[in-house]
């Protein structure tokens, strides 16, 4: 079986595009006619609500990206109901050719990691998710994250750990100088140490960073002290990340970061730009057209242009 | 409604004793009668037998301690049929009388994590899961921790974020030096800042701690940082921490702190000490005698004997 990196890589090439799409619903940002829970604590209403916006956002990201992003939160936000629709969105998306990261910023010591781990990671009947990749949080240190490195080298999974995130408050302590060095060149120290028993055909590893868009300048410090992760860039669009700000994350061939944008185009249907032509009814296809915006926004001003 | 740092209080008065038993559950270590799934991929016979379990610990400990602490990773494991389980066994902890503190180590940017606290604070019928509080991992910053205190104060729920974990690896990041100062101060800092707004009757706030009994020295130099968290302390028993060393984490009236031991108490008829009295069969009466060996040594060996 091809390593993650791999998958990745071929994925990314196939499509032409690093675009990554988040599945982050919100009942109340749904299209009109998806609204259709019988009120704020039918859950199971809701739940349904969300299986279905995620197939239809599917159905129409299936050809044009390599993967997709499903935000565990708003699913847990569901309960139990919630989770069920989490498992087949999943399920749909790898149906449909996509790979799936999971964004669970997982996080635990040793033993409890490897459950999240073992839970997670393994797209082929290893687990009961089914997950290609999981973010997961340093926080916890050095062991806390062999187990998800293990686990993934040997289901040919990946992890994206966080290095950079993307909020305005990433630089409480990632920015911390410890004592010479910000914290996040710690982390993404650890983190190329970690990738080096699984470098890929492609010349990256199964252990990816996030790292956001918001800062291009350290996104070009990143890539420079991890040269072989797979890097998650969140923040593009709607967060203020730019396409020219993301280019740092590139490698000449275009490989070595997905770029995600949630809101901006699964909710893209609410946007000024959309609203007017498509609105609530035609919402599937404000979806289309944002992905495709994006898609080229990278292609002008990234070296994705050389997919 | 009572405060959380007041409804902890009381508990832990009512009960006179700060033991906090956590809920571990894994397959292969459940006594032998509850091993009763079809096989590795019975999820749902898998999920069954951990909510029999744990409601059978539940059952003997209820009496005993004023919290259980279920750990997400173990039910997550097993698919949605283990979050239907964990539902179930928050639903029979506080049926039973028991404040439940979800062990999830949950952390994201803004919007996200609020996400996260509407979907697991507040015991009122606020949320679908209905903990007490959560465990929060604080690497996002600090708009990644204002929803969860923002929810929590609202609903009467707490959060514990996790300042020094018990696991050897914590000290990979959280003891780095920034720059002169270990991360784990700063983080301790922030906790004591996002407290104030929640002070109790009790003279403690909604804003707990992780802080490991495996480092009896930082506990104590925690303690002095943040006068007014609950500490959760991890890591007694198989872990290596012992009664004498979390004795720094209580104040004279032997509040302050909820030390938890996961499976030193459930799995305790496995334990060399228990096996031959106890065994498979009679697995709650081991349960029961390692909780009130648990109670006796903190009563004896640190300010819990003022309870």
């Amino acid at each position: 079986m091809p390593q993650f990196a791999d998958l990745l890589a071929q994925a990314v090439q196939q499509k032409k595009t690093p675009v990554l799409v988040g599945l982050d619903p919100r009942y109340a940002q749904l299209p009109a006619g998806l609204q259709t829970a019988a009120g704020p604590t039918d859950w199971q209403g809701q739940a349904a609500a969300y299986a279905k916006f995620c197939r239809g956002v599917i159905d129409v990201v299936a050809p044009l990206v390599p993967a997709v992003k499903p935000q565990a939160a708003f699913f847990e936000q569901l309960g139990p109901p919630g989770l069920a629709a989490l498992a087949e969105v999943i399920r749909d998306a790898r149906n449909a050719g996509l790979l799936v990261v999971l964004d669970g910023k997982r996080g635990d010591i040793g033993s409890t990691a490897a459950a999240y781990a073992d839970a997670y990671l393994g797209a082929k009947g290893q687990s009961p998710w089914g997950a290609d990749a999981l973010t997961v949080n340093p926080y916890l240190g050095d062991d806390s994250l062999t187990p998800f490195v293990d686990t993934a080298v040997a289901r040919d999974a990946g992890i994206f750990v966080l290095v950079k995130t993307s909020n305005p408050g990433g630089k409480t302590f990632q920015d911390l100088l410890c004592p010479e060095r910000p914290l996040y060149q710690h982390v993404a120290q650890l983190v190329e140490q970690l990738g080096e028993t699984s470098l890929a055909q492609c010349g990256y590893h199964a252990i990816g960073a996030v790292v956001g868009a918001t800062y291009p300048e350290q996104l070009a410090e990143l890539r420079a002290a991890m040269r072989r992760s797979w890097f998650l860039v969140p923040g593009f669009g709607a967060q203020g990340g730019t396409a020219a700000g993301v280019a740092p994350a590139f490698d000449s061939r275009g490989l070595g970061a997905i770029v995600n944008n949630s809101r901006g185009i699964i909710f893209a249907h609410a946007r000024l730009e959309y609203a007017q032509s498509f609105g609530d009814a035609r919402w599937q296809q404000a979806v289309e057209a944002a992905t495709i915006t994006m898609i080229e926004a990278l292609r002008a001003d990234t070296p994705a242009g050389q997919l």
